[in-house]
């Protein structure tokens, strides 16, 4: 039989009707010819509730108590969705990460997948059963204690089993219909993908289109994963959804997919900077030491030996930085006149891999943005992503604006 | 070092405050040198939700699924003690049933714990660690699937680990301060007993005294186990409590321990049932069948070659006893004149060892019931206990009655 990875997000599960819902799902995949793997979230609000017990409990807690709590959610799930397909007289039986057994590496509370030995589950399909329902986001380690694989992590638990089974593709029931070429409460032009290439979702993901986990994009590229992110209350048929797949699989796109934006970015410049060779490392390493999540980094050469230093971060850790730069000046290993923070600014993308092969897409971005008279602060670039960083007050007009110029309202 | 087991049921762990407080009973018995075995059970009212989303799922379960899901409680609760013990700079991490592991049967919802190897625990007592904290009411099938004991089944925990790891004492905290004469609801002369023998206590367990598992006192028994039930809002020292122990260990006892009750009892009446050699194992072979729990049971000769048999059984449990009877009847297993029930009785029972070497208790009893009026519709005896069963509107008035009798307000 054909192996199915179908994953079940919190919403998707929230209530036993809605566990219910999900699970005639199931039974249609089944009735398809598929032996399904089922991969389940909490219902939404009790990680938080766990979560909010420990922090409360403990607030530098022990990660392997915070796992061994808040993985419980998920067998509850698990469990009860087992019972659900039951009562629709479908072979079905729960396992929880330690029984499969996901194995992962030790790092409580962000454990990576090391392996997923497949015979287990193999051996009840071939007695019969038709669907193993997994508990999302947790493994054992090496000790034989439980992890978790960070928030999110069942979207990187379904890929993986995805992976370890040979499935033939990995369907990701969530409360939104598929990737759009942008936020549809930002542009009303907003339009559903029917297939976006990995390196594309990639670049969405991690610009904050909170559609799928990062992690679970790579590993589904590393591994020729098919996935398909679609409504747990739409359709269900082959149009349903988007398709995250290798970029061969896409006769025809657009240059560019999606324009994204992240709110919580704030720009922060070392103004005149002693230059020499290693002062970029004796910046940024006392930032990653101290936690701090750079992303977009600018030198410029103000004077003769001097320098001004530009980088962006999550807002939430300007404080952090400024703590970690003045740390280090004290220390005498940098050299800089001020440190300013705008906390005032948003990043705003396009992705397309259609940019490998086209040129122009910068010159048509940054043209279209001086024509709503929108200021650029700071640029970077990858080979099929250009962000952009600007006061925060014209992101909604500046991705209205790149939705229009590219006209991503438009199939290819 | 010494090892003790501590078990903190429902209401002990109910909130953050409250395991916090019964921590800091840990936090004591460590000071006092013990290696502490904590068994919890889920926060109150865990468990309760989670059964009613299985049976709203699912009313014919499979067990194996119930137990998957109805664990979860005490993960949570056992991983937020050992945080609570860390906070406290106390060496301490969770256990669930299958990290010990804690080897049960296969009997789903109601598992016999077969072992518990302590070698796991011990090594981490030698590292230094100084509670271990054990998720109560769990365990692992020899199919590596989840088990649960039954309710109450941490109790039977909690005795186990203290019987594999030959504990000085297993300690139960419990919502009320030991074990009394009789209830005090019903008698305002209700005394608390300083100890009671194993098997007065497994009498008034399973009379429906409902503070400890009737499991858990025969496991204790059988093992030689010391168990104190007691507060977990009182005092702790020497003599809290009510320490169940060895008939040895209590140089003086009254005739009479205890008076218990039970209100959920009906009496049902075989009339004129054709008597033969057997006609016993006819009748209660499909009752027991049927999953009826008899109780009680008397024949009376009513005229040549019939009998009227009368037994008692939890008031839920008639209709069920009723359509076996007649299901025999129509198989002609058996035949009656007419099945008569009554759901307006209740079960009285004194209870002591001192009985045995005591006679005159049942005269006492049945005239002290004359006195006030009570009549007695059946009667069975053990060497250490007489039941009867009398009209439920009398229970009070009897228990009280015989509670002044026995003068159990004395100490002895």
């Amino acid at each position: 039989m054909p192996i199915l990875v179908m994953k079940f997000g919190g919403t998707s599960v929230a209530t036993l009707d809605r566990i219910s819902r999900a699970a005639k799902r199931v039974g249609v995949e089944v009735a398809n010819g598929y032996d399904v793997i089922v991969i389940v979230s909490a219902m939404s609000g009790e990680t938080n509730k766990l979560v909010g017990f420990v922090e409360e409990t403990s607030p530098m807690f022990d990660a392997r108590e915070y796992d061994a709590v808040v993985s419980s959610g998920e067998n509850v799930t698990a469990g009860l969705m087992a019972l659900t397909l039951q009562e629709m007289e479908i072979p079905a039986r729960s396992w929880q990460g330690w029984q499969v057994p996901l194995k992962t590496t030790s790092a409580h509370s962000a454990a990576r997948i090391e392996e997923i030995p497949p015979e287990n589950i193999l051996a009840k399909f071939g007695e019969g059963m038709k669907v193993a329902v997994v508990a999302g986001f947790q493994g054992i380690s090496p000790e034989g204690r439980i992890t978790t694989l960070g928030r999110g992590g069942s979207d990187t638990t379904a890929v993986a089993f995805a992976a370890a089974f040979g499935a033939e593709r990995c369907d990701i029931y969530t409360d939104v219909d598929g990737v759009y070429t942008t936020d549809p409460r930002i542009s009303d032009k907003a339009r559903k993908l029917d297939k976006i290439a990995f390196e594309e979702m990639l670049e969405l993901a991690s610009l904050g289109a909170k559609v799928l986990q990062t992690r679970s994009v790579e590993l589904a590229m590393r591994y020729k994963v098919k996935l398909r992110v679609l409504s747990s209350f739409g359709e269900m048929d082959e149009s349903a959804g988007t398709l995250v797949c290798d970029e061969e699989d896409i006769v025809e796109s657009n240059v560019v997919a999606g324009v994204a934006y992240s709110r919580d970015e704030a720009k922060m410049t070392l103004i005149s900077v002693a230059d020499r060779p290693g002062i970029a490392a004796a910046i940024f390493g006392p930032l990653a030491d101290a936690g701090v999540n750079v992303d977009m980094i600018v030198q410029n050469i103000a004077e003769e030996g001097r320098t001004d230093m530009t980088f962006s971060c999550p807002t939430n850790q300007v404080a952090r930085a400024e703590a970690a730069m003045n740390k280090a000046k004290e220390a005498g290993d940098i050299n800089f006149h001020d440190l300013v923070a705008d906390t005032n600014v948003a990043k705003v993308s396009v992705v397309g891999i259609g940019m490998r092969s086209h040129a122009g897409v910068a010159a048509k971005m940054f043209n279209a943005l001086k024509d709503e008279g929108i200021n650029i602060k700071v640029i970077t670039t990858s080979e099929i992503k250009i962000s952009v960083l600007i006061d925060r007050k014209y992101m909604e007009l500046a991705v209205q604006a790149l939705h229009d110029v590219f006209e991503l309202e438009k199939a290819s």
